[in-house]
């Protein structure tokens, strides 16, 4: 099958809030007052929170019936550890990003403890945002005039 | 500084979609109906590249005066490579997730194509999305029953 291209494109609205518009969809982002921002949205970290744990979520729901897991219901929970001196530079030894990541599964479902352990093993290998940033994609920058 | 704890709750909607709270905010993912969705909003590996864009968007507005930059206006739009053999399982030699990210600055600045070209490399090493992604975390995932 040919390579599928997904595009996000991110406006900057006021002040450091920016809306990102996919095809029909639009996400406001912003950060809280304590941060310099108007607290219209979730910031960039917890975003990528979202976008990890909507990812596990739907992978353990398409996935189940074929790999035999009788899935009554799946709830994510993810927890990013951050620290704020590596943004901000004062620690060059702190990571800018996340350090971990956690992802707690609630699973109820008709198996033994085993199998869910196995099944959720499969659905973390085959979500593609935590293989994203399990597995460093190439990244390529460029910088055009604004249009 | 003490280390941040951010947090992200996925719940199962109907079908794959999802609902991601995050303190006051909540955020729906879907896929389009052709992958077996209800297309009520972007998909995960969309929201990641919302994320990417918003946080490199945010960086960019928020070093700029620091760091020299006379910036007037900033869109960054992001691509994502993606193979659905991978995620498939139709070729185990492809990528589940993305495996090229390209982010492209629109940048209405006062300043050299030189100063501009240096400022977004210094956004790109800021930008806590892109180094969580670029270095990877250590990722850790717990079972429990569902509650």
């Amino acid at each position: 099958m040919a390579k599928k291209i997904y595009k996000a494109t991110v406006s900057s609205v006021e002040g450091i809030e920016v809306n990102s518009h996919v095809r029909d969809f639009d996400f406001t982002l912003d950060e809280p007052i304590s941060s310099g921002g108007t607290n219209k949205g979730m910031n960039p970290v917890e975003a990528l929170l979202s976008a990890l744990g909507g990812c596990e979520t739907m992978v353990a729901k398409s996935f189940a019936k074929s790999q035999g897991i009788l899935l009554r219901n799946v709830k994510v929970e993810v927890q990013g550890e951050f620290d704020p001196d590596g943004y901000l530079g004062r620690n060059p030894d702190a990571k800018v990003g996340f350090s971990k990541l956690t992802s707690t599964f609630y699973i109820d479902a008709d198996n033994t403890e085993e199998e869910v352990e196995k099944y959720i093993d499969f659905v973390t290998k085959h979500c593609p945002v935590h293989d994203t940033i399990e597995n460093a994609p190439v990244f390529e920058d460029k910088v055009v005039p604004f249009e």
